[in-house]
C-alpha cells in the first residue's frame, strides 16, 4: 500500500497546462462516411468536447477527390470531386469538432510510385506532377474556403503529411523529398487561406526523428518558407513482440516520453526565429498498434491520466489516436475488444481510458498541485476539483491511497467517479464470457451498462483544521473527484431517514 | 449476516407466475400530453416493456372529451372532442404499451355535484343524466374502434371508475350509486364492442374492501351484467403521520398482504358462476402516498422484489403505481426526490426499484425455485437466471450469503448486476449534495451516472459436484444472476493478459 | 387582372425595417410542457429562428410555481416551485429561442378575487398581499438569474401582466391598481437584475388604449419608476358576429392599424424623456379571437404579409399571435382546422402564414423597393431577393400581375416559391375531404404534403435592358423570389437534355 | 392532345399482381456502413416500405468477412470476420427491410485471378479452392442463423452470384465454371439451412442469356440440384454513346422487355419439373448504367409506372436498381443530379421516380381496370384509388387528357398526387441554377421543397350517373388519385367560406 498525504495552503500553485481538448485523432478520412464511426465520435464529442480531429488519407482514393478525366482528343483534364469531403466535415462540424487538416497521401491517379501502406493501399510515394499536386491543394481549399467560409477554414491548423521519417508512410523515408512536398505546399496553402497555420514535419519518434526537426526547419529558415508550428508523435511502447494480428509491448516511462519531447522543444528554440513556436503533438497513446491489447485496459488509463496531466509542460496541443474503434489500417478487427486504439469499443462500449479524457477535458480553475498521482484545481466559488490515478512505478503495482487536506471550513460534499478494475471496466467481464466475436443483445447490454464509472459521496463536516478527503486507488485506478461547499435546503417536512 | 444455502436437483421446479409486464400505473391520463412524462415512460419501456398502462382522469375535463354546445335556440347538444385522446394514445401505441381503460372521473359539465379530489381536482360525483353519459362512454369507445379497428381496442381490459369505496374518490362512498354505474357502463361497452373484457369494483383495501366485492359480484350475477374480471388494490404502508407534504408509515409483510389479496380470491370463488374469473391488481406499491420518500429507495426496491415473486400467486396481473414521477394529485413536486410514486425520478434518473421491474420483467424459463429472498429460472439451452433480495425481515436487517448449487458442470460464466446502498441508488448521492432542488447539469449527469447497477463477472469451472455460486447482499440488496456456458473462442494471437 | 410595373435604379433604396424575428407569441406558459406544443415550436424555429417567445400564464397555477405551506403551528410561509418554469424555459433555450417575459397572471394562492377569465381559468385579479407579490416575482427572478447566469437572463425582455385595459384580464379594468401593480413589480424587477428592460402597459386596441399609455408613462414619470419600453397590441379584426364557438368578422386595412400605432408612438415622443423608447407590439393578428377561420386562410397569409412590410416603420419589434394550434383560451379545439391563431395547425400541418413568416424571416440584405404588394432586397453578391403578395384592396380582389426590371445584365436564374389558393393551402383540401375531426394517417400524410410551396425556377438572360422577371400572383398569393447570376458548370459530357 | 375514357362497371377486374414492395436493389454491401445510405433507406422505406434488399459485394474486400491467417509455423487458416455483415444486416431489419442474398464476389484472399470490376475493384473470378469456398458460405450461413434466428434467415431468397453471362463479371462468362460454382454453392447452403430459397443464375439481358436459363435449369435438373426460382435482369436500355463518364441510350418499348421476359419463363415452364417455379427480376431498370441522365426525369418516372403496371404479370418479385444514389461501380458522382440508379438523389433531395414507386407501393384493394395508361383499384369501403402515367408512344410525346367513370353515386371526393414537368422534378430547377456541384444550404432546401407532388382535391356529386373524374397529365407525369365517400361532418357553427 502506498500512500500519497497532501495539504494544500491557500495560494498554492501548481504548473498545469491543460490541452486535452485541443485535438483528437481518427481513423482515415473515408472511415467518416460511416454510421457507427460517427455515432462514436457523437458520444466521444457529449463526455470531452474536442476542438479539432485529425486523421489520414484526405486524399486517398476512398475520398474519391482527384478526379481527371479525358476529353474526346484523349487529353487528361484535373477535376475534383467534393462529395465525400463535404459529408465529412458537415458531419465533423454539426459535431462541434473542427478537423485538423492533414494532407496526404496520394491519389493513386497522382502517384509517382506503387508503393502502398495499410490494409486499405494508402499510397505513400511523391507525386508524379508537382504542379497537379499543388493545384489539388489549392482546390481543395478553395472549395472549402467557400462552403465553410474564410475566417472558419482559416482557423483549422494543417499539417503537410505524416511521419515522413518512417519507408512505408514516405518512400524511402526521403527527405529531401519530404521538404520539397513541404515547400511547394505550405506556399500553395497561403496563397489560398493566408491566414491558415501550416507546420509538419509530423514525424514519428525514433528513425532520426529529431535530425528531421532540426533540419526542416533549417530547411524552413534558409528558403524563407511559412511555418508557424511543428508536429511530432509521442508513443509509449517499447521493441514489440508479435503473434497473429496482435503485437505485444513494455512501456516506456513517462519521465522518457518527457525528455524526448523536450529534445524536440529545445531544437525548436534554437532556432532564433522560430523560439516559442508552438509544438503540437499530433498523435500520442500509449501503444503505436491497433491490434495491441493494451488499449482496452485499465493499465492504458492509469498512463494517459499521466499523460494528460504533464504533456502541457511541452506541447501547445496533443492528439491522443484515435477516439474510436472504427480503424482499418491493420485489417477489419472481428472482436468488440481487440486491443484498438480507441477510447471506445465497436458497438458503442466505452474503455476505461474514455473516462480519464472525461475527467481531464471538464477540469475547471486554476491548479494548486500537480504530482505524479495527483492533480487538485481550485474554483473561484470555493470548491475544489481533482484527479488521482495509480499507474505502475517501474513496473511495480500497489494500491495507493491518498489524502487531501484543503484550507477550506465548513460542511462540504465530496463526490468521486472511479474507474478501476472493477468499475467501467468491460473487458474482463468480456474476457470472462468467453470473449465472444458476435454479442448477443443481452451482452452488450450488459458490457455497456458495466462500463461506468462508481460514483460515491462523502459528507465532509470539518472544523478549523481544514477539510480532509481520503481516497483508495485500486491498481491503475483512475479517481476524479469534486469537494463543494454544502448548504442544505431540505424541503419542509421531508425525513427519508425512516427509510434509509 | 444471514445466510441461505440452496441446492437445484434437475428437475426441480417450482411455482411463479411473473406478471410483471402484465400492466403499470401512470398519473392521470391529461399529463400524457407532457414530453416529460413521454421521456420517462420511454426510458421504462425499453427497460421494462409493459403490455399495458393505466391511469385516471379519462374524461376528466383538461382532456376535454366531453363538450356539449348550445345552438341558436339556447338547446345544449352532446359533443366529443378527441384531440387529446388520440394524441395520449398514439403516443402509447408508438411506445409498444396500450391503455387498461379506466372509465372516469366524471366531466364537470356532467357532474351531479361539485365534489372534486386532487390537486387538478377531479370530480368524483355521478352523472347528472345516465343517459348522457353512456352516449359519453360509447362515444369514446366507437371513436377508438374507427381509429385504432375493432380487435385493437377489443383487446383492452376496461374498468368501471377508480377506488368507489372511499368517500373521496366517489361521493359518499355510495354502493348502490356505483353498482349503478357499473350496470349502466358495463352494458354500454358491450353494447359497442362486445369482445372487450370489463370489470370492477377497482377499491382500495380496507374500507369495507372484501365486501364490496362480494356486493359487487352479487349485483352482477343478480343482475346478469357482464363481468370479466374483478379488480381491487394492494398497498404495503400503515396507518400513517404527516408532516408538511410528506407522509410516512410502517410497511406491512408480504404475508400479511398476501392474506388480504387471498381473501378477496376466495370471495370470488365463492361465486360458482365466477370461479377462476380473473383478478388484477390495478394498482399496488408500498405506499399510497405520492410524497412518502420510502418510493426512492433500496427499501422500496427490496420490498417490491418480494411482491413480484408472490402476486402471480394470487393474481392474473398487477400493475405497479406508478412507472414515472410525472404526477400531480398532491401537488407538482419541487425537488428531484421527493417520494414521488415512479420508478424514475424527473429529470430521467432512475430508481432502484426500475432496476427491480427490469430484472423481473426480463426473466425467462422455467421456476426452479422460489424462497423468501431468491427465485431460480432454468433456461433450455442450460443456463440459469436468478434474482436474490435481502428485504428486512420483521424490520430487522442484515447481510445475506446466498449459495446456490446448480445441477451442471463444465465451465461457466455468472454475471451479476446489483442495487445496494452503494450502487444504483442515486438518493442518498443527492441527500449528501444538500438535495438542491435545482440540480446543475453536472449534478444531474453525476446522479444519472451514479444510478446504474454494479456488473461482476465470475468465471465457474466445476468438476462433478456442479456449478456452485455465491452472493453476497447488502442491507436491501437486490441481484440479478446469469449462468450459462462458456466456449471461449480466442482469436489467434490475442493474449491481453500481460496488461490486466 | 391588377398590374404593376417596377423598374429598380442602381442606388435605390427604401425604407424597410424587418424586425419579424423579434419574438412569436404562444399559449400559456404551462403549455409548453406538451410534446405537440414542442413539436409545432421546432418545426417554426426550423423555418423562422424567432429570437423571442412571449405568452401568458407564466405565475398561473398549472405553472404551480407559488407553493406556500403551513408549518406545524399553522403559519403558512411562501415557497416557490421552478420544476415546471425550468422545464418551460430548458425546452425553449434547447430551441434557440427565449423568452419575452410577462409577469402575470395572479396564482389563486395569492388572489384578491375569485375572478377567472378563459377555459384554463386564469386568475386576473390584483395580489391579496403586495409583499408576497414581490417576493414572488425576485423569487422567480432570482432563480432564473441562478440556473442560466445574470448575462442571458438580463437580455430578455420583462412585460408586466396583459391587456389591463380589459375588465376580463384584470378586474375592472382598474388603472390605479394596475399603476400600483407595475410600481412594485418594476422596482422588484431592477432589484435582482438591473439591467433587464422592463415594460408595459401590453394593452389591447380600443378600450381608451391610447389613454393608457399615456397615463401609464405619466405615472412612471412622475414617480421615477424604470420603464424601458412600451408595449400594445395591434388586431385587425373589426366588430364580430358569433355562432356555436366561432367568431367571425371583416378586417381593417392597414393603413388604420398604422394609424392606431403610430399614436401610441406620438403620445410616447410626447414625453421629453421618453422620445423614442422602443415600443413592441407585443401580439398581433388578423382576428383576435382563437375560433376565427381566417387564420387557416391564404387571406390571412396576404394580409399579414402586408404587415410584417410595414410594422417595422412605427415598432422596434412585434409579435405574431401564436406559433402554434396548442391553445386553449377558449377550449380545446376538435378538428384539425378550427380558426387557431397558430402558423402551424395541430398534428404539425404548416398553414399558409407559415410560408409568409418563413419568407420574411429569412429576407437578407438592403431594402430597394417597398410598395404595398412588393419588396425588393439587394445583396451585396450582385443578387437580389423580395416578396410580392395580393392582399385584397378594399374588399376587393383580383389577379396581380408584377414586373420588376433589375439594374443588371448578364445570365440570370430567379427561383420562386409561391403560396396561393392551390399551393401551401391545406384548408380547402380538408374542406373537401368532408372536415373530418379524426384524420387517417393517409388523410394526415396527404395534407402535410400539400401543405408546401410551389417552387419555380426561370433562366433569365439580359442584354444591357437589365434582367426581367415577371410574377403572376392568385387572389391572395405571396410568393418570394430570388434572382441571383448564373455561372454554369457542367460536368464534362454531361448533357441530360435528351431525356427532358 | 390523346384522350381516354374509361367507364368501369360493377363486378369488373382486371388482371395486375403488384410485386413493387418486394424488393429494391442498392449499391455494394459496404455501402451501407454509411450514413447518408441509411438515412437515404430510412426515406425511401417511409415512403414504401420494401421488403426485401439486394446488392452486390457480400464477399468482397471491403465487408472483409473472409480473413485467413498464418499461425506460428506459417500454415495459414481459415476465418472469418461477421463485423460489417452484422451490422450491415442489423441496420436494414432495424428498418424493416430483409436481405435478398447474392453470394457473390470473391474474396481477393480467395481468388483465382486479378480480373476485377468497377471503381471499387469486384475480383470477378472463381475460387481458387473450391473447398474454402464452401466453408466461407457454410460459415456465413451458420453465423446468420445463430445471430437472427434460422426462421428469420431462411425466409431471405438466395441468389448465387451476379449476371455471369458477362465476361467483366465473372470471367471470361465460362458457363460451367458458373454451373460448377451453382452446384457447390447450393449444396452448401442447403446443407446449413435446408428451407432458404436459392436460385441463380442472375443474368442479364443479351449476351445468350435465354441459352443460360435453359442451360442453367437443364443442369439443375441432370445434376439434382436445388433450385427454388429463377433470376434474370430487365433494363430498357438500347445500344449507348458515351459521353466523358456519361452514357446515353434510347428505350426499349414495355411490349418489347414483355417479349424477352415472357421467353424466360417459357423456357422455365418447358421443364416439367419446373413449371410454375418463381422467376424473380432481381434487378430492373431505364438505363442500366450509374452516369445515364435518363434516371433523374420524369421520362425515367413515366416509363417506370409502365414497367410496374406489367411485370407482375410474368414475374414473381422484381426489384429496381436502386434505391438511392451512394454508388460507387463507376466513380464517385461529384454532382447531386448525375444520372445515378437512385429514386433519391444524394443529399436526401427524391426523384420523381421515388414517388412513382410511393403511388404503387401503397396500392390497396382489387384491380378493376389497367391498361397501358392507367390502372384503377376498388376498395371494399366503397372508393377508388389509381395511377395514370403519361409514357411517350413510339417516341411520341403530348399531354394526355383521362376520363373515369365509376359505378357509384353520391358525394365523393377525389384527391390526386401528381409529378411532371413543374412538380416533384427538382432536376430542371437545378440545371436552371447552373447545375452546382455543391449545394448551398438554401440550394439544398429549395430543391427538397420542390420535390414534392402537387395535391389536388375535387369534389365530386353525382346523381345516378355515376361518379366521373377527369385528369390532364402534362408529358410524362404520373398522378395517383384516390375517390372517397365523404360524409359531412362540420362543427356547430363553423363557417369557413367568408374568408376563402
Amino acid at each position: 500500500m502506498k500512500t500519497l498525504d497532501i495539504s494544500i495552503k491557500p495560494g498554492d500553485t501548481a504548473d498545469f497546462s491543460n490541452r486535452t481538448t485541443f485535438c483528437v485523432g481518427t481513423g482515415r478520412m473515408g472511415l467518416a462516411l460511416q454510421k457507427e464511426y460517427q455515432e462514436q465520435l457523437k458520444y466521444v464529442q457529449e463526455k470531452c468536447g474536442f476542438r479539432f480531429i485529425r486523421g489520414h488519407g484526405l486524399f486517398s482514393d476512398d475520398m474519391a477527390i482527384y478526379q481527371p478525366y479525358m476529353d474526346e482528343n484523349g487529353i487528361e483534364h484535373e477535376a475534383y470531386c467534393f462529395t465525400y469531403l463535404d459529408r465529412v466535415f458537415d458531419s465533423y462540424l454539426a459535431l462541434g469538432i473542427r478537423p485538423f487538416l492533414e494532407l496526404g497521401f496520394m491519389p493513386s491517379g497522382l502517384a509517382s510510385g506503387s508503393q502502398t501502406l495499410f490494409y486499405w493501399k494508402a499510397n505513400t510515394t511523391p507525386p508524379k506532377d508537382e504542379n497537379k499536386w499543388v493545384n489539388l491543394v489549392k482546390a481543395t481549399l478553395m472549395h472549402l474556403k467557400e462552403r465553410y467560409g474564410d475566417n472558419e477554414v482559416s482557423s483549422w491548423p494543417c499539417e503537410i503529411w505524416n511521419e515522413p521519417n518512417l519507408p512505408g508512410f514516405w518512400e524511402n523515408a526521403d527527405k529531401p523529398a519530404y521538404l520539397r512536398l513541404y515547400e511547394i505546399t505550405a506556399k500553395a496553402v497561403k496563397d489560398v487561406l493566408p491566414r491558415m497555420r501550416i507546420g509538419g514535419p509530423a514525424i514519428c519518434g525514433g528513425n532520426g526523428s529529431q535530425e528531421w526537426v532540426r533540419d526542416f526547419l533549417a530547411f524552413c529558415h534558409d528558403h524563407d518558407l511559412p511555418v508557424d508550428f511543428v508536429t511530432r508523435h509521442a508513443y509509449m511502447g517499447l521493441t514489440p513482440s508479435h503473434k497473429g494480428r496482435y503485437l505485444y509491448h513494455e512501456m516506456r516511462e513517462i519521465l522518457d516520453i518527457m525528455d524526448e519531447m523536450n529534445e524536440t522543444r529545445h531544437i525548436i528554440d534554437s532556432f532564433e526565429s522560430y523560439r516559442d513556436m508552438p509544438m503540437y503533438i499530433t498523435e500520442f497513446s500509449t501503444s503505436y498498434h491497433p491490434f495491441c491489447p493494451i488499449h482496452d485496459t485499465m493499465l492504458n488509463a492509469a498512463v494517459t491520466a499521466g499523460l494528460l496531466s504533464r504533456l502541457g509542460e511541452v506541447a501547445e496541443g496533443y492528439s491522443y489516436w484515435t477516439f474510436g474503434d472504427v480503424f482499418e489500417e491493420c485489417g477489419v478487427p472481428s472482436r468488440p475488444f481487440h486491443g484498438g486504439f480507441g477510447m471506445i469499443a465497436n458497438q458503442l462500449i466505452p474503455k476505461p481510458t474514455l473516462w480519464v479524457f472525461h475527467f481531464f477535458a471538464n477540469l475547471k480553475g486554476q491548479c494548486v498541485y500537480k504530482g505524479a498521482n495527483l492533480l487538485v484545481m481550485r474554483h473561484e466559488d470555493g470548491s475544489f476539483e481533482g484527479i488521482a490515478w495509480n499507474p505502475p512505478v517501474q513496473g511495480k503495482t500497489d494500491e495507493l491511497t491518498v489524502s487531501v487536506r484543503l484550507p477550506v471550513s465548513g460542511k462540504y460534499c465530496a463526490l468521486s467517479s472511479t474507474v478501476d478494475e472493477k468499475n467501467g471496466n468491460p473487458l474482463p467481464l468480456w474476457l470472462k464470457m468467453g470473449e465472444p466475436a458476435d454479442l448477443s443483445d443481452a451482452q452488450l447490454s450488459y458490457l455497456r451498462e458495466a462500463a461506468h464509472p462508481r460514483c460515491e459521496a462523502y459528507e465532509v463536516d470539518s472544523a478549523s483544521e481544514g477539510v480532509h478527503i481520503e481516497l483508495t486507488l485500486g491498481i491503475y485506478a483512475v479517481t476524479h473527484f469534486t469537494v463543494s461547499p454544502v448548504i442544505r435546503t431540505r424541503d419542509f417536512g421531508y425525513a427519508p431517514e425512516m427509510y434509509i
